[in-house]
């Protein structure tokens, strides 16, 4: 950590690159928490001041409950609005409570619509209104309008806020009309072009209108088959379009083809991350925790995944007990037989989580999905072979019985083939029937080669060893 | 999958979301496939014309190699340079093979700085000769001078192609100096403001520009402390700055502060996304692969992993052959050990992810690490307590014998404890020892909530029933 004063001071960017270029630095949390426990508000303020928003949002995730209300009182009705937009749920529900209702009507009246959105969508109803109501009436309708689309669609992630130009305007007129205009939006990037029903005509760049004479028509500079967004496109679409077409802004339309919004990368890039990480979670049997939720909290969400993961267990313990008879002949076999079943569940983690992220990127399609299928087959069969080699010879070497390697090595390949086959076909079929590959595939796909892997080993052994 | 004609036709957006909503469309794939089986270069032209350049890339990996050379062949001159800096390495190092040098040629010659340098930045010194030669000077050098760099830094990612205004200038000037310019960068959002020798002063977002009168000084408007990104900056923490302060494009300056190039969001959006899936793959045990890859690239890539597995299975493997006695005496104890272990697992994994997640969103810090390090030790107890209690039962129900089922709790509750806590600290002590916790961690713990799960299991067996 560095104990230089970070701030957003253009010098620091030039100092070397530290890993902790960004973010909070520990004196400085420190130096706050200081601040806090003293009850000295000048201090507190003069620290929290050169924060970026996401940066105190942050801190105040990071530091414990008791500091964080203490924090937010002493910090008083200075408090920034924007802060309440990049909070994680659970932290941002316990700022609502503490932050007095003053405070808090000021601190929204500021915020552009879709934050806005994003901060009362998770709200109760009541809750909702306490902050609704704060609102100049053009932002209430504007927010309760994008409430009214289903959660997780381009109408919740859109801004109401846009600059739309009739199409036969020319490019003075477009800057005539900005210049004239008292309350653009605090970023955009393209003017869009719409007709008198609020159908897309086109789009113009910023840096497009700026390249041209005043004379030239906008008509005549636009991009006039812009992707448009569905205002019920689900939030993962939206991501994959802007991810996957380099887009910076698009108009978000609704089912009759009229303008209601537009979508920004900022947003898209928040949602395309989310995906990713959701993703990540799902596979290790994480729901959507936060590192600043509770101990209860956690290890609440935590219990149904372990509960699926016992029932499993126990599954592959039944395999088990049908060969008690065979284990009690050659103990030899309960020492290696989870051998067979780790590297199983090792290579079927491999090939499901290749398979779980070829589905969220759509890189796995009807096009290549028999290629990739043989493809795990084959891997699978390959390792299984190079494994049951070597796993052969250790088998021989500790336990000095040349027909025990035969099984060990037999049973990997059967079980790493069978992993391959199963880390591929799971997920695919998931996908198919509708259900998130990442929430569900890695407790099928594990009890398949838990249960093989131990069939495969005990059955071969029961046959061959005694 | 849907019949219908896709392209960038705006009524398409109109049309319900099918979750298919972009990307290649099975019929498509289809029909492209048949144009190449038939050499009928026309129809595929006409098929591959309304496709983004990111869609025909997608298109090329998921195809078999032969049909993938047969298409770019029949593609002939007409070949969309885009296209390379679109496909992943495997593929497009293919793809160049095929290309014929005068196809190639052409297809840089449009290209931005920034792509060229995304482009030949893996080739090898005689391909990127080969590209680099077809270049104009200007574009050659300034590819040269990224490569200066080191890989995965600002460097590499920026784009030379910026608007430098001096401060004094006024809007007008501004906007006249871009109607003047030809070669305006592809996208920008920003006008950076730097003195004579080239210290950035400002920058100031064109939509702000736009709405300022032409007698406005530039200077008045300006952002004067924009984040600037240093040259020799990593991938991943450009990619942090600009997720976590919503950044648009930002400078990038050199040592001495001098102004070398600009990052847009574009590009810091994929390096974050790859950064997730790199974690998310790297948990798993896999490297870079990408879908597209051979089996033997494949199965050569995941094979160390397995080793690895193998080694760590063969550990657990040797603890519980120090208990061969306590089994054979109880053959139940080799049907319920792997119950253990397994939960072990699935616990230490849930919060290694957890865990790895948050280091890389730096959500986990010095000023909340014991925090949480207690809160996993305390999920991991309770956990363990209420698995305990059910595994306890289980036990009994399914042996009969009740100190069998005292054995199994505790040592689940022991197990769960040591994954809630090993599956937190290993990684943070990697992290600081400035190895990526992704890559290694999952080994670590499990190898741990293995060896502990059997040791305490087999061992207070061994103590209390025989």
């Amino acid at each position: 950590m560095s104990d230089e004063t970070p701030g957003p001071d253009p010098e620091r960017a030039e100092t070397e690159d530290r890993g902790d270029a960004y973010g909070l630095d520990a004196a400085q949390v420190d130096a706050i928490l200081a601040a806090v426990e003293a009850g000295a508000q000048d201090r507190l303020l003069e620290l929290l001041a050169p924060l970026h928003a996401a940066d105190t949002a942050d801190l105040l995730e990071q530091i414990g409950p008791a500091d964080r209300e203490k924090l937010i009182r002493l910090w008083g009705d200075g408090f920034d609005g924007e802060v309440l937009t990049e909070l994680e749920e659970g932290v941002r529900d316990e700022v609502l409570e503490v932050l007095d209702r003053k405070t808090l009507a000021q601190a929204v009246q500021d915020m552009e619509t879709d934050d806005l959105v994003y901060l009362v969508e998770d709200l109760e109803a009541e809750e909702q209104d306490q902050i609704l109501q704060h609102l100049e009436d053009a932002d209430r309708h504007a927010v309760e309008a994008s409430l009214q689309y289903d959660e997780d669609t381009a109408g919740r992630l859109m801004s109401r806020e846009m600059v739309i130009c009739p199409p036969h305007w020319t490019v003075g007129d477009a800057i005539d009309f900005m210049r004239a205009h008292e309350d653009l939006p605090e970023t955009f990037y393209k003017v869009i072009l719409a007709d008198a029903r609020m159908h897309v005509v086109g789009t113009v760049a910023l840096g497009t209108i700026m390249a041209h004479r005043r004379d030239t028509a906008l008509r005549e500079l636009a991009d006039t088959s812009p992707r448009l967004i569905p205002v019920d496109q689900s939030y993962e679409d939206v991501a994959y379009a802007f991810n996957q077409y380099h887009m910076v802004s698009a108009p978000v339309v609704d089912g009759d083809g009229r303008l209601v919004g537009v979508i920004t990368i900022d947003d898209a890039m928040e949602v395309l991350e989310d995906e990713a990480e959701e993703d990540m979670k799902l596979l290790a049997g994480v729901g959507d925790e936060e590192i600043s939720d509770t101990v209860w909290e956690t290890a609440r969400a935590r219990f149904p995944w372990l509960a699926v993961n016992l029932v499993t267990a126990i599954v592959a313990s039944l395999v088990i007990s049908l060969f008690e008879a065979t284990i009690a002949a050659i103990v030899a076999l309960a020492v290696l037989m989870p051998i067979v079943a780790s590297m199983g569940g090792n290579a079927a983690t491999q090939t499901l989580t290749v398979a779980v992220r070829a589905l969220a990127t759509r890189d796995l399609t009807r096009a290549n999905a028999m290629r990739i299928v043989r493809r795990e087959a084959l891997v699978g069969a390959g390792n299984g072979i190079a494994f049951a080699l070597i796993v052969g010879v250790v088998g021989v070497i500790w336990f000095g019985t040349p027909m025990l390697g035969v099984v060990l090595g037999v049973a990997m390949v059967i079980n790493l083939f069978v992993a391959g086959l199963s880390g591929i076909l799971i997920p695919m079929a998931l996908s198919k029937l509708g259900i998130d590959p990442a929430l569900a595939s890695g407790t099928f796909v594990t009890t398949v080669t838990d249960v093989v892997g131990f069939f495969a080993f005990l059955g071969l052994a029961a046959a061959l060893l005694l």
